[in-house]
């Protein structure tokens, strides 16, 4: 009899759960809630107003929007307004784009995870 | 005139966007990963197979389960099958309940996401 290498399984099932899509840059939960405040006010926020959407200390914010924006994810704009400085951040077209991928891999998740923890208990085959 | 203090922002509104839920030890990408896929597999998935499925190095794999087990969220049995050891793993009760809570929570960033990438730009009042 011939000899056969041993099937791959389909890539599809290989790595069922890995999710490759999750970009770090995206998925850590400060950024998810800058994204998610900025992705809905796309005419810009400022800075206070994005603290408080996020509950974010000053120090917080400022270094995950230095992160997003170093990565084009996000720009920010100083000028004044009433004659005080006034910081006022937007998500860029990029960002955008880079969050709605991400979200599509989130939404794969949230699918697989609500379908898994209602799953009976011993409802599936046991491995022994 | 009294005077009041400045009222509070209603807590819905205040951190609307923090996301509060998303417990770090279950958002990070791995352990999201594995949890979905013991959540499937209430049964238990053998070492290798989680690996798999999750995409996930042998050293990765075990860094991740220890973390989960030691907070009770996972539970690992070492026995024998057909004279090799073999490690399995399971998600365990609290586990389930855990990834339940943080699930609901990551169901409301995705609705929040979604709503809000949909959404065409200049859609909203400017802050300036």
């Amino acid at each position: 009899m011939p000899k056969h290498p041993p099937e791959p399984a389909p890539r599809s099932e290989a790595a069922r759960y890995e999710y490759a899509g999750l970009d770090r840059l995206l998925h850590e939960r400060a950024r998810l809630s800058l994204l998610t405040s900025l992705a809905a006010h796309p005419q810009g926020l400022v800075f206070n107003d994005l603290k408080r959407l996020c509950g974010l200390t000053d120090g917080n914010l400022s270094r995950h929007l230095a992160l997003l924006q170093s990565a084009g994810l996000v720009e920010i704009r100083k000028d004044f307004h009433r004659q005080r400085p006034r910081t006022t951040c937007r998500i860029t077209p990029a960002g955008r784009g880079r969050f709605a991928a991400y979200l599509e891999e989130l939404e794969r998740v949230v699918r697989d995870s609500a379908a898994a923890v209602r799953l009976p208990r011993r409802a599936l085959p046991s491995t022994s």
